[in-house]
């Protein structure tokens, strides 16, 4: 049985209170819950956690590499844009990482179209709304 | 039941020959069968196209708005770092379109990091090889 | 009596269906009647030609050159932002080209401000909707 | 009876002595009489003025707005290039107005490719020498 | 008693009437006197211009020095986002300068997010409608 | 009584005791205590708090709208330059944010002249010294 | 006995007709006759094609790889300065291809100086007219 | 008898009064007797003017070219740097122009390195102070 | 007795188990074992931090001048490239900074190439694999 | 008989020993006598020089004009990158140049991929080892 | 009596059989010549240099000053463009340098309108031709 | 006994001459003095050179390699910033080569912020003044 971690960055905590048309109306809450039962016969163990805070993110992924993780699905948030911390850790821990973001990021500002994380990750899933959890949890579980 | 349309840009026709590293294996038509049997539960119709010219790129948009398909998975390959053509092809048609590409376009040369017509997109799936395919299918199906 | 042709880009064929507030209601097949109509007095021949690919563009304005046109109204819709195949068509036949543009392609998306076939055309008209076209014909009637 | 102004910026009033290989040989007056003598049967009432002072030019669009006339065709001259100013009194005025220039500003040097003022008029027409004003006119009259 | 004189630029004669969802509904007259309302218990005396010729923008600044006043609020409107010469001036004449915006011009078109003449001027405020005038005045009068 | 959050970024813990002729010699106590007794006769009820961490600018955010408190007077320092977290939690508080700075930014380095944030709040105030506390605190009042 | 195919790009139909102080004033018949002739005591099998449409260079490529040519001497024109896809296709047939161009491209317009597809190919020549040709198929007679 | 204007654009009124370690101490109309003085074996009519108006600039340049000067010495200020409108006129006279700066503007503000009109001007001198203006009129007499 | 502080940013926790053949396969604490080893008949005392937080590696440069250190010894990892912050409360606590980094930044991917913090630090010693610090340690004793 | 003059640049002394993956594993004085050999049949007078020198590679430049050469053969190496003293010399001398690179530039890193003498020689031939040097010496001879 | 260096720099030595258009007929040797009959009264002693070599320009200018020279007149030719080389030398020696070009950099290519030395010599004389070099003299005199 | 070969290149000859307060006081022979007595007990045997010429520079690096040094410590002055050629010997020699600047080339003007020849030397140490020599050995004896 293979253990996943959701990590979820800045703002993601406001998630059904910020701009619903952009980010949907579900809180994170709802949307692990979401992904949970999507997932449930694919036989996964999904943790998740939320922080505002760059270093910390970067702290859950040796925790996940140390607690024997499999992969971990990663929606970096706003430090996608800059966070050569995170992208570092992400490559340091050398556990597959998915990285997903509910909006459509190229659809957006022209200072949301790069993510500095996505050259370490193994792919990216993005603009589906809450669906891109559990498609990013099914990439794991069939790899 | 969903009449769903994959369109295939150019080099495609040659997967499974060229650069198995980047690009696995399989030939466009395992890939073909591949996402079919794995989203036979789905019960969307699919049906598949590959050419290397720009423009019957954009006719295949037509013909799948003009046949009725519910939306359409397409990787356009090289296309989609500059074709505006087929930018425009896609707003203009109105159909839900995937975009999926089999590697991490991110994780590769600086010019193919940009995407022209992620923006007109639902959204992008890349990097998972030929798994990118029925995950397309799939958002398809939950809409 | 002059011969004019009018080349027409790709996604022209989907005129009045797509994006009404940009674009207008009429059909590519109404532009070309209401041109012929509003020119009537000027004494030209208009053939009118439309494509999706870039190559029979270029295709288009040799056979105009062979067949004795006078000139060429062109609409290259998204290749003139970047067809320099086009742009070399246009100066090596040497006939004198109008650029014409339905929107106002500087009131849009930043992409969309340059063309590269301008310099080698002989003056664009922009931004009138269906009116471009017999002010592009005007003009190759009274040189 | 529409009443339209017709603007002419900087360096104009030197039309027909300044490199007549660019910009014809013909005084602004003679451009101005020919233009009436174009459009007579379209039945507006021109008025035409020059400055080489941008604060003028928005002082004149103000005018025009004031004393009620219809639209404005304007030659911003090298103002198009820079001047905010007066794309900001185009915006402000919501006058229709129609930009002109004699020479084809996209054949000449970089610099002349990019006017600050053409997203805020309704469309562009360039590079017919003295028919490009007739023509704008033409535009403001079937409006 | 402190003399501050208002520098008004381009297009702010036509306040009230222009784009009030951006500007709000008050003339400059209107705005003026709030300022002056505002500002009464300051003890400072105001005299307001408006021009929309850089030059006189200058002259004025040099006009400010010659007669006496303390300081200057200055919307040089868009001349702000160009004008090495209004530049100039201000550092010339060593007089405090407030520079005020009505909107918040990082909120706006790109082209507005800089000023060349803020680096001279003692500081910036903007984005608060008519507010910012009778804030410019309070710098003043507290320094 | 309006409630107002006066957050303070990254090394303002080190105020009065850094370069002076640009901060000057106040600490950020002594500035808070100023900003009170400038402002005590608006009715407002002020609390500051300072961090150097990025993910606790972005929380204080949440707590002030959890909290009730009707707008926030923010100076992010360094984070203004490139934190699109903060400035993703600034608009996804919806409260008002007044953005300040001691230094007048855009005479510094030229890394200093953008900031992220501007576009989301609702105005800047910057370069007047501590003067500009009070009167972001005088805006939320006056709104 | 080497087979090596020619492939001309779009306009090259056009040689002899186009710009002689360029090109000079052979046609693109009268090249591959003079290339055959001066190549002839090489010992190679010499096929030409040209084309205008950049997905028929693609399927060129992929004709040549499965019908055993030995390497390609590909002149790409215009599509050089953009084509991606043909530079896809390049790198996935795996065969030496020499990049000629008639002109020296260097000493052209500024967008002519980069081709996106000389990395792919194992080498260039250009700039001495008709003679590029059979210097590319000496290159690969001497591989 | 040459006779040779002098113009003197924004700010340059301000001479002797305007950060001296600049600019120097001697006011405009000091240097313009100095020049005068030195240059007075040469044989040229002197004449000088100074505008903050672009449009004004303009307008000098065509009556030295109307009123027969032989050549002119300019000093455009702050508008070297961005007046294309000052650019067109000096083209447009067809007149020989100098241009000339007091301070060297290579040593200072990045913004000021480069000159828009030094490109139709004979040449440039720029750095030495006062002595740019005899050293321009001497190069005119000697021409 | 001189206090070194060496301070050490995000992933440097992972030394060791991380891409050796970049960063070689000591643990930090090995290195710093190392660093004390190396340096001991230098006489200074050496206190080693940790963090993955951006915030908590300014508080720590305002804990070494609270605390009397002489001076520190910096490995911001990826926060050299992007944070103003640290590189403000390193200039704030007017310490003199060694930036020191075990890899050779210019050698590797283009975003590492410039490090914010290099211009307030003393200066940079970087590429030397583990010897970094205690050559950084050095150069504060010699100091 | 013709004079040809061979110029090879900086670190071609160095053939044969430096990176062979590259350059082949000849020296420089191999590849000459292999290009004297190769070219014999075509009757030229080859002399061959290398400096690591910029000013004396100007110097060979004006020593082969002087001394009646046809024309030269020159690999500039790093020079070709960066040396606008060696492009003035060439263009100065009026000779037919050749540009060789034994590398493909175009596939290496991107600072070699423009060459600032491309413009002013004849043409390019690069990609293709020690070859190109009697390619370059035939083209000489065939003109 | 000053003793004044002229420092001429690459390809000069070739002047007034190169581009005569551009740099006249005169040689080097003319032109100095030249220089001093027209400073004959003003008393300097002039010493002129000629090299290819960016080296040995540095070694000129440090020769100057350990020679006693007042100044130094210095056409760097192409070096001007990019060797900051000959910069440091210059604002090492601490004698007041002459930039002079023969030719109006600023009208010929973008990359001879930038010179890397500009802000390091006292100020700039162009575009006189052979004229530049007594006024560069006559400023050393004046100083 | 290792062999070490400093390099130097230009205007380093005018060290204690030129802007102590950025290079010290100490000429380059007291440096290498320095050197020698502060590394005596590692045990090299340390030669040093100084030269303005680039290609020298070369030379040097290539007399290093063929006279069995063990490495090299570089100091390249203003080459550092645009010679490739340098670059490419440095390469080429296939010697480890520290890179050594006494300044802090990170806190200079901008265009001294990038090396071309770091990315090729073992690593750098900038800032610490004649330090950096002494470091630059040691780092080389402990390889």
């Amino acid at each position: 049985m293979k253990k996943i971690m959701i990590i979820n960055g800045p703002n993601l905590n406001n998630l059904g209170k910020r701009e619903p048309e952009i980010y949907g109306s579900d809180t994170l809450c709802d949307i692990i819950e979401y992904t949970k039962k999507e997932t449930a016969c694919l036989g996964a163990e999904i943790s998740a956690f939320q922080t505002n805070c760059e270093g910390e993110i970067c702290d859950l992924l040796y925790q996940a590499r140390d607690e024997g993780y499999f992969g971990v699905v990663i929606n970096a948030g706003a430090y996608s844009h800059y966070s050569i911390a995170i992208r570092d850790a992400i490559s340091s821990v050398e556990l597959p990482c998915i990285e997903v973001h509910l909006s459509n990021i190229h659809a957006r500002e022209e200072f949301r179209h790069h993510s500095v994380i996505s050259a370490v990750c193994k792919g990216m899933i993005c603009g589906f709304g809450k669906m891109v959890y559990p498609l990013g949890v099914r990439v794991l579980c069939e790899m």
